[in-house]
């Protein structure tokens, strides 16, 4: 029933995944009662591309029967295994079978009815299955990263979607197992460069995966690959993300080594108007546990951001970027970035009477407020949150110095964490030119200088 | 290819929703190349309960006949309509039809070659079809709240689910065009009462949708219900909400008026474990532009959820609930929830030395904690977010007095926009008992307790 599932069974249909068996417990119960289930589940797995079976599933002749011949096959293979649940009990064919515990009296005797020893043997024969299934795989490896280097000039103004699509096809040259793809956005979202090697429907020696208009299915197959040992990176827009966030909890949850790529990361997409604007995405991607979330401003974050991804292998990782151009900021020579925020553009004197906190393509518009406000506001960038929050109470002390000011093209809420205000959106955009919409939602050095010397003020 | 429509195509063919065509655009075209899209789309259409037609998609009677012979039909029409994407122009078949523009001669020119008045003449027709279907809605009305009361007891551990399967009940015997439903869940989120009468397929006159499991399209289908007028509920776990989120983002940005009920919502769920937990659902919704989030702890508070979603018609409304049992905690007489959040135990004497802050089940806890403390701490119960956001700055310093401590268990950093600290989980919870989950989190009286006359001490 569930979308994320159809996905996946087109995808599988489409690129003829013979090494995929689907046991469908046909049992018509689902937990509220009898399960209205598709009109015509096996003709909807055909049309799909799944070679068919129907058994009793309380056969074991046919279940083996069944699995020896979907070895043979040459798409993937579904098999309808009519069943009763909980078969035998008082509770057979109802959805009290499912949930609720059946006496020990009448476990036990389920049990001496049930022919236990040839269900073992069985599910050893599908292990043996599976075993040799997997012989072909091989040790899989993350790229060489050594000496990687991201070429970037300060005062030059582009996207951090492009600089990003550079350094990773940079990355795809090095080998190692990268699996990169996206949701029909692969150039867009600039993932899919001249190393991109499209996988093909029964051929799969490429590196790229169109995985069409499914984000969920494409969070999903990024979760197996994973489990797999390879380096799945797969990319959409920032406010779809939205689309396949359970399978990013999964991920998070599992310590899978995943790669998201989030583009167009603001209401500065502008045209396509709020569907397509993210405002609570970002911070809701924050605060899901076990996820690294980097905004990157300039070329050296972004390099930091994708080393970092490709190192941390029990931890997925969001890279967010912009579609908009982005004046590139160089930070001072001492800027240790591995900390996940630091001063970016700092106060000339010793005296900081405050200190705005900026990320991703905020940065540049928080060094043009401080260059308004005076030459003792300092400036910090925050690639990523979450690995600022882990250093030492000393480092954050010594980074947020006077008042504390946050701007992000975002919801406000989280930044209270570290700021004494916030200039964030806390509602949605609106349709136009990215920069009009922009300086519409108070993104604009003038205003944002204003609001801060009245606070500085009092 | 998105989840959501397979979903909703499922649905669709179902319930014989006879009175839905669905036309295809069938270009072969996706924003990246060649659509990978299903093997056999008619096909997979049909088994799940359509009736298929394949036209020319530029040939204008055919579409008419098309139409037409969709209006006698007793199921859901779905219409492949052939068509080369840009048709005539320098991009025709390929993905730069569709989102790089042509230049204005070419335009010119194509305008001049199609055949315009045929085409506004047949979109006419296409009007007439829709309006005429339109002929048999009534004016929908919400359910009459007069006097409407929730019976509950201080002192009493009972589960918010449960008081508000119990307030829900009443609103429904009330008339009104409420269209209640679950995601196969009914049972477990308490939504599916004596009231509840099951909608059919091809059978329209109950006021409950058994969506199976199919979160996202419920949530789809309930845009389109209060698009008409109606007021929908759909109900799930908390932990679930993330299948819907794009929908409940589109209900938000398009101020319709949807419930949801959200139950299971913290740790406390238990032995189900991690996959069942929320951590960051709650804090995420509160991040979305408007939607009210409620999550109240006792009998006054569900009914001022309930009453407020009905009286909203220009925003959902999340409730959240807990599975586990709550002692219920009355709130002195002039307490105001209208104002989102409350004190709903005071100090006893004017000086306040510290707040604590909860929600939901964690009020009782909070209560607890302050109650070890002493008499000079408060503790204010904050049912809602966005509408306590939204009082004058005069009431919230009324409120949130001294040292503002907030206890919840989910993701804490929002919770800075108004707390000096936080109680709150930033990593995923355990399986286990509830009781042993929720303590091992440190949602535990005694370590609150000591932990806040720690920072008080300092």
């Amino acid at each position: 029933m569930e979308g994320v599932a159809q996905e996946s069974i087109a995808f599988a249909g489409r690129y003829k995944l013979n090494n995929l068996i689907l046991i469908w417990d046909d049992n018509g119960i689902s937990i509220d009662g009898a399960a209205l289930t598709d009109i015509d589940v096996p003709a909807r797995m055909e049309a799909a591309g799944w070679h068919v079976m129907s058994i009793d599933g309380h056969d074991f002749e046919q279940i083996t029967d069944a699995l020896e011949d979907a070895g043979d096959c040459d798409m993937p293979v579904f098999i309808q295994a009519k069943t009763t649940l909980g078969r035998g009990s008082s509770a057979a064919g109802t959805p009290r079978a499912h949930g609720l515990g059946l006496d020990m009296a009448e476990l036990e005797r389920l049990a001496s009815e049930f022919e236990t020893e040839k269900g073992i043997s069985l599910w050893g024969q599908v292990a043996a299955v599976s075993k040799n299934g997997g012989s072909d795989i091989q040790a899989w490896t993350t790229p060489d990263m050594s000496g990687l280097e991201m070429t970037w000039d300060a005062g030059v103004a582009v996207s951090t979607r492009e600089l990003s699509g550079r350094f990773l096809e940079t990355l795809m040259g090095r080998g190692g197992d990268l699996i990169v793809g996206s949701a029909d956005l692969g150039g867009s979202t600039n993932v899919k460069g001249a190393f991109a090697h499209d996988i093909m429907p029964g051929e799969f020696i490429g590196n790229y995966i169109n995985y069409g208009v499914r984000e969920h299915a494409m969070g999903a197959v990024m979760n197996g690959l994973a489990a797999a040992g390879m380096r799945p990176v797969g990319a959409t827009f920032l406010a779809f993300s939205d689309y396949m966030r359970p399978s990013i909890r999964l991920a998070a949850l599992s310590g899978l080594p995943v790669t998201y790529v989030f583009t167009h990361d603001s209401i500065a997409v502008g045209e396509d108007g709020p569907t397509h604007q993210p405002i609570e995405q970002l911070p809701s991607l924050r605060l899901m546990p076990n996820l690294n979330v980097f905004r990157p401003c300039n070329g050296a974050e972004i390099a930091f951001a994708w080393t970092y991804a490709m190192s941390d292998t029990a931890c997925p990782s969001c890279i967010v970027l912009s579609r908009q151009k982005v004046m590139q900021i160089a930070a001072p020579e001492n800027a240790d970035l591995s900390r996940g925020a630091y001063i970016i553009k700092p106060a000339s004197g010793r005296r900081v009477r405050a200190t705005i906190v900026a990320t991703g393509a905020e940065v540049p518009l928080a060094v043009s407020v401080a260059g308004i406000l005076g030459d003792d506001i300092q400036v910090v960038s925050m690639p990523c949150v979450s690995i600022f929050r882990a250093q030492s109470d000393e480092y954050k002390k010594k980074i947020l110095r006077g008042y504390v000011v946050a701007i992000e093209a975002a919801a406000a809420a989280p930044w209270f964490e570290f700021a004494d205000a916030v200039v964030g959106i806390d509602e949605f955009g609106v349709s136009g030119d990215g920069a009009s919409v922009y300086a519409r939602c108070g993104f604009d050095a003038e205003t944002i200088a204003r609001q801060i010397k009245d606070s500085l003020g009092k």
